[in-house]
């Protein structure tokens, strides 16, 4: 089955691309507008890009041309933002803060959810959530009208006590249970984990000439 | 447990970023160089970011400053890229792709991939896969020494027969069986999914009264 995207209309092409580009992890944005009113909202369009120095990349879209969400507007304005990672224990909190509330409504309250202060940056963490990145805007990419391409600088990195051996660095995803994003409502649970030993060159061919 | 980055070396750094930041999709991505030889190599630092224009972001780390990966260096070249999605069945053939081969051997000979012809770019996409989508250079950013941002228009979409209901673009995911990038040599299966009902303040209300 073939799709010419030019020939495919928007909204048809939202829905391809986000079923066919699976799991996507998901960023709880904690946002603080110029009020101090903290804003919380989950994207999926979103990963993390280099180490060196260290970025992410979050899409936002605007409501309408030069309308940008909460979120978008919060990070425009002050450079700041915490990208609250997401796992199984705060998936619901987490959907209850992509209701359309109006903006006198709390996300966090509605959702149940709490904010610890950040180390680095004005825009507090959550308390329940697993693990958070606290970023500063290195650069906004403005693509076409609707949309934002927001790369962040990772300025500090905190984990819950007994996720992450702080000598090896190795995390317990058992423990962790983060969820990815799928299309439409869904959503997907990462418990079913396999390895696969990455081989070098030499590794690679020892076992192709013994095979 | 709290890490300020500034003061994290940059291989721990990548270990933290790519344990907590998951599950992330995989670009298994198929390339061209000038000379015509095809390249393919996954990557985890990737995601759909736009649907208009429809845009995908990949990251590619130089081996050294001055020294881009065959991908980066064919991507710059010649503009065009596919990047081919990957399954249960060709996580193998991936982790082959992934091997340190040297310039004349074809990752896809040894990985037993096999192409097809494009629609709109010259190089193939991968048969073996169960999406691929084809992709022109939209911009790229060179980020300190070693890692480049490619951004990708996304001009056509392959689904393999079975996977895609044509009316709805609703996707079978129990058919598709998508893999997820954890840290290290580890990555999820994507079979235990669960759903989550988005709602308007208006039923958030409703709902929240009626408890």
């Amino acid at each position: 089955m073939e799709f010419d995207l030019a020939t495919v209309d928007v909204r048809s092409r939202y829905k391809l691309l986000t079923a066919l580009v699976v799991p996507r992890p998901i960023a709880l944005v904690t946002s603080c507008g110029p009020e101090g009113v903290v804003n919380a909202a989950p994207y999926s369009f979103f990963n993390v890009f280099s180490q060196d120095p260290p970025l992410l990349v979050l899409g936002i879209q605007r409501k309408a041309p030069g309308t940008p969400k909460d979120t978008g507007r919060n990070i425009d304005l002050t450079g700041e933002f915490v990208v609250n990672l997401v796992d199984e224990a705060i998936a619901e909190a987490m959907n209850v803060c992509a209701v359309d509330f109006p903006a006198e409504v709390s996300e966090l309250d509605a959702a149940g959810l709490h904010l610890e202060p950040s180390r680095r940056v004005t825009p507090g963490r959550i308390r329940e959530a697993p693990a958070a990145l606290e970023c500063r805007s290195f650069t906004l990419l403005r693509i076409g009208l609707e949309r934002e391409l927001v790369i962040g600088e990772i300025l500090a990195v905190h984990v819950r006590e007994g996720l992450l051996d702080p000598e090896t660095l190795r995390i317990d995803y058992g423990r962790y249970r983060p969820i990815g994003r799928l299309c439409g409502n869904l959503y997907c649970r990462t418990g079913d984990i396999f390895a696969l030993r990455r081989r070098t060159f030499e590794e690679w061919s020892r076992e192709a000439r013994s095979e």
